[in-house]
């Protein structure tokens, strides 16, 4: 039997999962819910959901049901619909941390299969209005069952989940926060506690392009989530904080204390592991080889690359200008499918006299 | 008179300025220096110098001479050639950090017009075999007078590097090494760091996309390269690390005391800073107007992008894939050159069915 869904919170993450969902033979009715009268119509009008319902009358007929709303107001709403629920509804939330979450999750009677979950993929701008139903399209989208969830109820998800064309993971709640702690968490409030370096001042940041900017782009996030989020993983953050601050006071002291092989080593020691991201995520992801090439300044050289690669039946995967140069143009990493394609690539751009190799 | 150079390494810095030069109707002969011969003799191959000399012979004969070898270098090439000069010969260097090169400087004979430079761009491939002459077009490129030369040798070697396309910048030297110890330096040394929180773990590695991805991109730089720069730095780095360790220390207490309130304005003050650094490159460098388009996850989307654009005549100036989606698509931001262009891009992007809107 097909499922109804029910997405409370139909903003960019409810309505983007909305709008994946529809339209597919696995699913029954879509209902949405959401205290945002003129957010919920939208979501109407746009096909993100078939319905709007109350949150109770939506939870009472809803099979599997997505907590699509900011983490703090969880608790309300697993209090409001505890008592009325089907036994057997799946439920499942979309917030960035998990152990909060699951703990909440054990308020729900034990008939109740419950979820967590977590779409690594998210919009800079907010609402239904940015939903997209290819937001979490190769993106990893982590769940977390609860101890007494059958497996079944967790295969059932995936398949739903597995429509947006994300990769499910499923892994321990405590596991989820501190990977996610290390690998988002702490370097958001690092990129944070670097512009705080800057002070402001106008000549640091006129300079501050490239490296920085990149260093800090995660800085430039809604400040009110982060706090939210933030705050919902505060254990594994503090501890990671304390872990970072010494590997700081360590560096310091290299540099003070003039020991330029361990320096050396240190930073030997980090590239090595950060050369293993691309890697690492072959298994996880379609992984890809780099092309980097070199090209002039002048208008349409994306465009011009994109054909060049095309012609040759190379997908582009992954795409960044590595330099500081304003131009249209710098040095440009080209992430492509396959060494094979890889080397294709250059051949095809050698022919455009654009330099350029296999990284 | 058209000045004869001297470019003491011919790698990928030397090699690039030395071809950016070639052809310019300002400059005479540019002699190359360098330590490896095949280094050397691939610089005259590739046209990056006219002609292959010894340091002593081709200091002897310069009007202006670049120091492009590693700086711990410097002093030994200083201590050779400071007898042999012409009076009124300009010498500066490449390298990043400008403070300490400024008092080696102090060694030449008062008639030499010593300018300490740094060109704030770099290949990731180095060798003259990776020589590019658009290297440092519309790159910042600071210049660091002593205090005892003339004006118009200054004026003299920003005529000859304006000829590479970089934007130059005049400051002191020790304004210029605060100012990278913040926006390159630490920034570096936090990102190694960030990746040593991972220990290199494997499920941490495999998630970790997008925005660590990007806030640790240049702990991927050459580690011998980055510790001669850090130690080369040493005093205001240190002083920077300190100032970021209280900031994290703070962050921590923050979350620790449960100081909601005092954590937002942090992350929203950090945010507010983050966002100038676009709108303040404006003085400095072509400003740029961002636009925002989501678009699917099919073959060939960035030159088609790329084409859209360019048939309205809008040139795109950056570009940056947004979202953890490994396919060619996502959320892309484009940069162009005005508001209007960016209006015209979302007009032209949404007759293709491309959601786009402007930031």
């Amino acid at each position: 039997m097909r499922p109804d869904i029910l997405i409370v919170g139909v903003g960019l993450i409810g309505g983007s999962i909305g709008l994946a969902l529809k339209g597919s033979s696995a699913v029954n009715r879509i209902a949405g819910v959401d205290k945002d009268q003129a957010m919920l119509e939208k979501a109407l009008e746009l096909g993100a959901i078939d319905h709007a319902v109350t949150l109770t009358a939506g939870a009472e007929n809803a099979d599997i049901i997505i907590l699509c709303t900011p983490v703090n107001t969880f608790p309300g709403i697993i209090d409001e619909i505890k008592d009325i629920l089907k036994p057997g509804t799946i439920l499942t939330d979309t917030a960035s941390t998990k152990k909060q979450v699951m703990e909440w999750f054990t308020r729900l009677q034990e008939t109740i299969h419950t979820i967590g979950g977590h779409p690594m993929a998210g919009g800079e701008a907010l609402g239904v209005i940015n939903a997209d139903k290819y937001l979490f399209e190769n993106a990893v989208y982590v769940l977390t069952p609860s101890a007494g969830t059958p497996a079944e109820a967790t295969d059932k998800l995936t398949d739903i989940l597995s429509i947006l064309g994300a990769k499910i993971l499923i892994m321990e709640a405590g596991d989820h926060d501190e990977i996610t702690a290390a690998i988002s968490h702490i370097p958001h409030i690092v990129a944070s506690a670097l512009v705080d370096l800057t002070q402001g001042d106008s000549d640091k940041l006129a300079l501050a392009a490239g490296g920085f900017r990149d260093t800090t782009r995660i800085a430039s996030s809604d400040p009110a989530l982060w706090q939210q989020i933030l705050f919902s993983n505060k254990k594994p953050i503090i501890d990671g904080l304390n872990q970072i601050i010494e590997n700081l006071v360590n560096y310091r002291d290299m540099l003070e204390g003039d020991h330029h092989e361990q320096l050396y080593r240190q930073l030997k020691r980090a590239q090595e592991i950060r050369n293993q991201i691309p890697h690492m995520r072959k298994g996880l992801l379609p992984g890809f080889v780099d092309v980097i090439c070199i090209v002039a300044d002048e208008p349409g050289i994306i465009g011009k690359l994109g054909n060049i690669l095309g012609a040759k039946q190379i997908n582009i995967v992954d795409l960044e200008i590595l330099h500081v140069r304003d131009g249209d143009g710098g040095t440009i990493r080209i992430g492509v499918p396959s060494f094979e394609k890889a080397c294709m690539a250059v051949e095809a751009l050698k022919e455009y006299a654009i330099k350029a190799w296999v990284r």
